[in-house]
């Protein structure tokens, strides 16, 4: 099975000015192909923060996905912090000046220095191209790092994800209760205890009509999940939500 | 200044099947009182996990908010890590038990071995009320533990708000413009070199009627921020988006 993590780059985010939306995206596209994903990080447009957390991050996880602070303007510092992370210098990127050069003048946009900096890019990282606004985001060893805005960051990690090792696809099963969880803690507890190689969670929920609780199974061995699911709809049957 | 940190606990965001809310929720009451958020983590429910995140984040911060994994169900998990990050064992909390025994008689609820699993809690803590749904938040030293569900944890969050040491609040102006970033990159650096105490970030818009350039301005020196808007609006005045 394949791990990743996840940092967010921004101050809007942590102002509470801007919700972050990237994390869940890629949480969800992660989870369709069977990557696990360990932590999400949102941190400020600080060198030193997105410097300690990348050089965590990255040693613990398979893959680390990064979102934001690679643009144009002085607040942009993500591509230094991780280029000094693996100690490697920025260096003007040939293909990549050319992209945004190309990109640029194809839309009558100004070439100017700040759409040059975008083009100094760590020693030896891949590029990860957009067709959205031409600067590409960049890869080095097994740190991919994207634009902030989401509907960039999309177009950047649809060329990535098939190249990532898929592991075996989660399935899960869920069912809601009409009760509370703590009627069912005890005998779910004791499923999760008999089917260790499903993943059982509860979470309670409420909407205008009712309040209960979702169970919610997930394992990649369909076998395995069935048999759970079919003993816990045996198990709650009175208390399911038709 | 005070500064704060959020630990999101929860399979379920990593899975990407439920979208984290509460730390956008809690970013903006931060800032609205001046107290600066450093980090935002998302981690599982695993208690290697939690316990690593909250020894390490409860030191870097005055604060420490935590959400999620304090339910009735075994997946739930929080309580225990944050009592073994301060090394304090759990114990039956009687003014706890006696909360969550009279709100589940007062509704008719059960009340059972899950529900009082739910007042052990960490030797010495104090409580959070809530009157949602009646178990208690804890807090043990410069770490505030709440629900997970947005709205339990919104009426736990209202209930500290007025407790914290609120901070000089910070101030923000903000200009959109009908260009690009790097149209206003150089200017925009040089502007922010000079007003070291007002922070300038530049985000990309796009909607459906044009793409553009915010630029945001915050501050807890109104009139620095003041001196620094007038600046940028004169340097920029041609670009503004009406």
């Amino acid at each position: 099975m394949s791990t990743a993590a996840i940092i967010i780059v921004g101050d809007e985010i942590l102002s509470g000015r801007t919700q972050d939306t990237n994390s869940h995206y890629i949480a969800r596209h992660l989870s369709d192909v069977g990557i696990i994903l360990n932590q999400v990080r949102v941190v400020g447009d600080k060198h030193s923060s997105i410097f300690d957390s990348v050089s965590n991050l990255r040693k613990c996880s398979d893959y680390l996905f990064i979102t934001g602070g690679i643009g144009p303007t002085h607040d942009d510092i993500t591509t230094q912090a991780v280029a000094d992370s693996f100690r490697v210098s920025l260096k003007l990127n040939q293909e990549a000046y050319d992209l945004i050069k190309d990109f640029s003048l194809k839309k009558g946009l100004g070439f100017n220095s700040a759409r040059i900096k975008m083009a100094y890019l760590p020693d030896g990282c891949e590029l990860i191209y957009n067709s959205v606004s031409g600067s590409p985001g960049f890869i080095i060893d097994n740190v991919y790092v994207m634009a902030g805005v989401p509907s960039i960051m999309y177009a950047m990690f649809q060329t990535i994800l098939p190249t990532l090792n898929h592991g075996k696809k989660f399935l899960s099963k869920h069912i809601d209760l009409i009760v509370g969880e703590s009627y069912i803690a005890e005998d779910f507890e004791k499923l999760q205890n008999k089917y260790p190689k499903v993943m059982m969670g509860s979470y309670p929920f409420k909407n205008d009509l009712r309040h209960g609780t979702s169970l919610v199974l997930r394992s990649s061995d369909d076998v395995m999940l069935d048999l759970a699911y079919k003993e816990l709809l045996f198990a709650f049957n009175a208390y399911v939500d038709l």
